[in-house]
């Protein structure tokens, strides 16, 4: 086989592609649940194309997405194909090896998204074609690798959690009122998305400012108002021990951490040997500030509300950028109507030092 | 004919709906040409529903949408069907009626989105039914309120011009880094909008403050850079005579008007009485502020660059809001991509006054 991984990608038939795109939705229903394990998602087609089986990464020490599927694909499977989102393991962790699972079902092609990128884990697609299997790796690898790997993946290259910042503000970059009045300013389908996006996340981290103003609960809740199963970790940045013993997020309903951590990064260090792999950021504009300076957020979730204050607070602190040159600049994900709001996810691109392009040259901003 | 204009409204055939959205479309590709007339689109079908002929508003003293329309479609209108955004005239201004047009092409059903409001021009409908011509009012009449005949409406039920609020900000909310520079803000593409913007009204208004700041030229530029053949007014509200004779805004390129006005209802007041019925507001944050709070801006478009500043000044200047429930609100029309920026076009709802669910109660603004 000697096409490139791109080459290849162009070229798996339609209905694998399909599979594919499933198998990224399925890995991405148990994000929040499976770390520090990655959300691997994967379909197990019959040798005639039909869809017989379909699985997600069950929580650790569960089975593995392969697994899952089949299991739902039982004799089916034989001579078919699995679709899967991560390369399969070679080695026995947990559980047995996913690899040895597919010769044993029969499978015979195993189209693969991301290649396994750690040591122990990897070997899954030589094991296989050692068997005789037909295997095709880096199918639409980067669609795999920001979405629901994206977490487990950075874990893996840099040593600590993927950090989604979550902000709610006007148009004019408001979070609250100049009186510091803040309910509401997103409208309930926007409050209703942030409970997903932390039942999404292994931890939810907030200052103690916003610990104190908002007394917030941080936990996930359905529509309904009741409060989810599972609850991801709580954490309050306190390095001087202001929270109150009385404070909502100290409450039963969840798993806190008050951490002391001085900076963004020992606080991710401090998760991560939590098995944290997926953090949603929810402080305020100083811990926001904070963890942009340092570099240290991966995606931004901006919820945006028709409106203007004209004044109070401003959804990120200073950054210590002198001219428009410096921005801190993102590239838009994807934008998306949420009710009367509108959510705007971003990625950052660069924090551009020193811009030459800055004003003082009868700058005309809009023409 | 007992049915309302909704009712009417949902019986068209799908042909004549189609017209009709074609009609609007060419009602737009007009604006900033007709003022002080309206800018609007017709199509004509013949007998067997074939678009025969299209038309929209030429300059005034040109002749009408109706009467271009015709005299494309020639004898195939005759027991055809004319589709318009705004009801013929009947009167004879500098041109002569459309009424008397359409008859005179045996023109057999005439379908119409807003009716006329003014007495001056009315009586068409009824001139052409009395005629023996099928006249249907009111078809997707919203549409075509919001779209192209917004500014002619706007003048004709307030005699003041309609008014585009236009600015360019960062996430945060600022139009500028903190050291002032601004160029720029946004991309490319959203920078070539601001020109189809301009060209589409009949004045681009700032404040000396911008005019010193930027000494913006203020033109339509094509893609290319060069200065479009018809230019809006510029107006530079000036009240304190700070514009220097250098000012860019002040050179040969198009007309300039400088304004000593007050307020913005006596700028306005000012500038309809100079046949103009839309205006693009490019103003800095403090005449934006001064618009906002008189409620005279009828529709708002942002281009949002994905960068964070952390500091500099905000879009808009300060509102007089006290807390989050007397936010300046707004409806979201919709929100494309521009380039890497993303455009959001917005019409106010209300300015809610003295709202009760302000903060201080232990809020959650995120849970």
């Amino acid at each position: 086989m000697s096409t490139s991984p791109a080459e290849r990608s162009a070229s798996i038939p339609a209905h694998e592609s399909s599979a594919m795109a499933r198998a990224r939705e399925l890995g991405a229903t148990v994000l929040g649940t499976t770390s520090p394990n990655p959300a691997v998602g994967a379909v197990v087609l019959a040798a005639d194309g039909d869809v017989v089986g379909e699985g997600a990464t069950h929580p650790p020490g569960g089975p593995h997405a392969e697994v899952v599927a089949l299991a739902q694909a039982g004799g089916r499977a034989r001579g078919g194909t699995a679709v899967v989102t991560l390369e399969p393991c070679a080695h026995t962790g947990r559980t047995g090896p996913c690899a040895e699972a597919l010769l044993a079902a029969g499978i015979a092609r195993v189209v693969v998204a991301v290649p396994e990128p750690t040591e122990l884990a990897g070997g899954g697609a030589d094991r296989l074609r050692a068997a005789g299997v037909d295997v095709v790796l880096g199918v639409e690898q980067a669609a795999a690798e920001r979405g629901a790997l994206a977490g487990w993946l950075t874990g893996v290259r840099e040593q600590r959690p993927y950090v989604i910042w979550k902000v709610a503000a006007t148009l004019d970059g408001r979070v609250a009122a100049a009186d510091g009045s803040s309910r509401w300013v997103t409208g309930p389908e926007a409050r209703a998305e942030v409970h997903r996006l932390r039942a999404g996340c292994d931890a939810v981290v907030v200052g103690s400012g916003t610990a104190l103003t908002d007394d917030p609960h941080l936990t996930v809740r359905d529509t309904g108002g009741a409060v989810a199963g599972r609850q991801p970790l709580r954490v309050v940045v306190d390095r001087r021990d202001r929270l109150p013993a009385t404070a909502r997020v100290l409450d039963d309903a969840a798993p806190t951490l008050v951490s002391h951590a001085a900076t963004p990064a020992e606080l991710l260090a401090e998760l991560f040997d939590r098995d944290v792999r997926r953090v949603l950021l929810e402080g305020g504009p100083t811990l926001a500030g904070a963890f942009l300076r340092a570099g240290l957020v991966d995606e931004a979730v901006v919820h945006l509300a028709p409106k203007l204050l004209g004044a109070g607070p401003s959804l990120v602190g200073e950054l210590g950028i002198p001219g428009i040159g410096s921005a801190l600049t993102f590239s838009v994900a994807d934008v998306l109507p949420l009710g009367g709001d509108v959510q705007i996810r971003l990625h950052p691109t660069r924090h551009t030092g020193g811009g030459t392009r800055t004003g003082g040259d009868g700058a005309d901003g809009g023409s």
